[in-house]
């Protein structure tokens, strides 16, 4: 059995408990969280909590690391640290500086001796997978990610942090149009209006004026004035009954040419009605690719984009039944 | 530049050759054919087209050969002999004889110290790669694998094989409601008439009796009697117009629940205009990739299942605009 730590316990660390406890191969050692470990309750019976500080007793006890912290603030800096001493797995998923955040766990990572895998998750993740064998089977081409119809936890933060919002929920939907444009392969560029819009359900506070909340989220740069945007303000109640789940999916298409013009078109997507669950079930299996290539000797930094196939499967033996 | 020699020019080796001349580091060295090498003439300017038994005579000068045989009689006796001598791919595809064909070619490889991918291509390959993936990720769950519309070559060859018939082409077409209901994750195993119809036309001999051609054909065991099959009479001339194009595509989908049931779905489909310039796209992406791990001192067999995914991808030190 891999011996599984869950470094911070939020919706996504509930994801990989429950893939953990359903997979034959992995068993959950132990949690670590920054709240007081006599307040948080783990689900899978006769595990531990404990405090981020205990975490280096844990070395010998636990396999892999499983980071689930937020990408913003927490990844960049305790990925590097837990590296240092763990082999570890995490989600971050801000693509932009995912070059920066690899070098920092790559250098804690050799230094430690360790093996981490950045950025797995379905986009970072999955989606990157298709990105790339699609551009590697269809070089003359261009690719297209859509979102949703899901909730971002991003968006729907941005709105809460808007005067007189008590709570909020921010859909991200794409456009049918633009989908079935970018399927026929007949889509130039397009611009973030053309691809999504984006739906807001509010929880306004009783006297706040709904007028200004509605006009600062769709101008708000960044996050909402790009797209259309429809603002719905409804019921505590409401918001606990309709909006409670987090789903979310989407889809990388990418079209292209072979030959003399031939037209060709690949296509992956996601349907799935926990976003957390999901991802919590893509880090768990990379902890039994990080483990298995670790145990051969790899260190330093990884992400799914260097993993062979096969690492990623419970079982030996069988590969030839996917075939 | 990478070397490749194609053995055997079909249409997948024309596929491959138009998929090589679009790769920046591919360049094709030499073609080899069992016919009379001065009656072959490929499209690249400047190959040389040599028989099969002077291969042997271009070790040193091909870095990777891709075996364009087919399954049926030809690459389980050519890819292993090529592999005592090259790195080699080929397309493999009798699913239930690739363990075989894997030991054979396994033991060929790695007394030449070359290296060797089989089976590459959609099904298997990419396909088999999104089976794996899928199944990594959602060990709980069903997956189902739709095929078409599209021409089958096999399923052609048999209706040609019937006495009085001329020329035939079969369409292997999903049934829309099947997948609808795999993709709802409602649908117990079906069986292969629930799944796929297939739809033959026919060019038959002037004083052949249609009637018996037809009932031949939906009464073929293995081919035709599991499925329910249209057969339509069409002369030469519209068989040319209308047929001659090698269209093909299909999906894989998995459902599969996470956590307490919550349900969960993924899908990768591709839509062909050409399935042989697709496959031969596939083909030059695995020889790269085969390069390059033998490059590391690899030998032996490999599938698409064992290749880490950033090998298949041309030029270096980009990866990360896929994250």
């Amino acid at each position: 059995m891999i011996r599984i730590g869950i470094a911070g316990y939020g919706n996504l660390a509930r994801g990989v408990e429950a893939a953990v406890a359903g997979a034959e191969d992995l068993e959950l050692a132990a949690v670590f969280t920054r709240r007081p470990p006599a307040g948080v309750h783990v689900r899978t019976a006769g595990v531990g909590v404990y405090s981020f500080a205990e975490m280096t007793d844990f070395t010998g006890r636990v396999d892999v690391m499983i980071n689930c912290g937020g990408s913003a603030s927490d990844l960049p800096h305790t990925t590097p640290g837990i590296a240092a001493s763990f082999h570890v797995v995490d989600s971050y998923d801000n693509h932009s500086s995912i070059p920066e955040h690899f070098r920092r766990t790559d250098d804690a990572a050799r230094a430690g001796g360790k093996l981490a895998l950045i950025s797995a998750g379905w986009d970072p993740g999955l989606f990157s997978l298709s990105r790339l064998y699609m551009n590697a089977v269809l070089p003359d081409g261009r690719d297209a990610t859509f979102w949703g119809r899901g909730v971002s936890q991003g968006h729907s933060d941005a709105v809460r942090r808007i005067g007189g919002v008590l709570d909020a929920r921010q859909y991200t939907v794409p456009i049918a149009e633009a989908l079935e444009a970018v399927r026929r392969g007949d889509a130039p560029e397009l611009t973030a209006r053309q691809k999504h819009r984006r739906e807001c359900y509010v929880v306004a506070d009783e006297g706040a004026d709904r007028a200004r909340i509605e006009r600062e989220i769709v101008t708000m740069p960044a996050y909402f004035a790009d797209c259309d945007t429809t603002v719905t303000f409804i019921t505590a109640e409401e918001m606990r009954r309709e909006h409670s789940a987090m789903p979310h999916g989407g889809c990388v298409i990418r079209t292209g040419r072979t030959g003399s013009g031939t037209k060709q078109r690949m296509e992956f997507s996601l349907s799935l009605e926990s976003n957390p669950e999901f991802t919590g079930s893509v880090l768990a299996a990379c902890a039994r690719a990080v483990f298995r290539l670790a145990g051969e000797g790899r260190t330093g930094c990884l992400t799914v984009l260097d993993v062979p196939p096969a690492y990623f499967l419970a079982g030996e033996g069988e590969i030839f039944r996917f075939l």
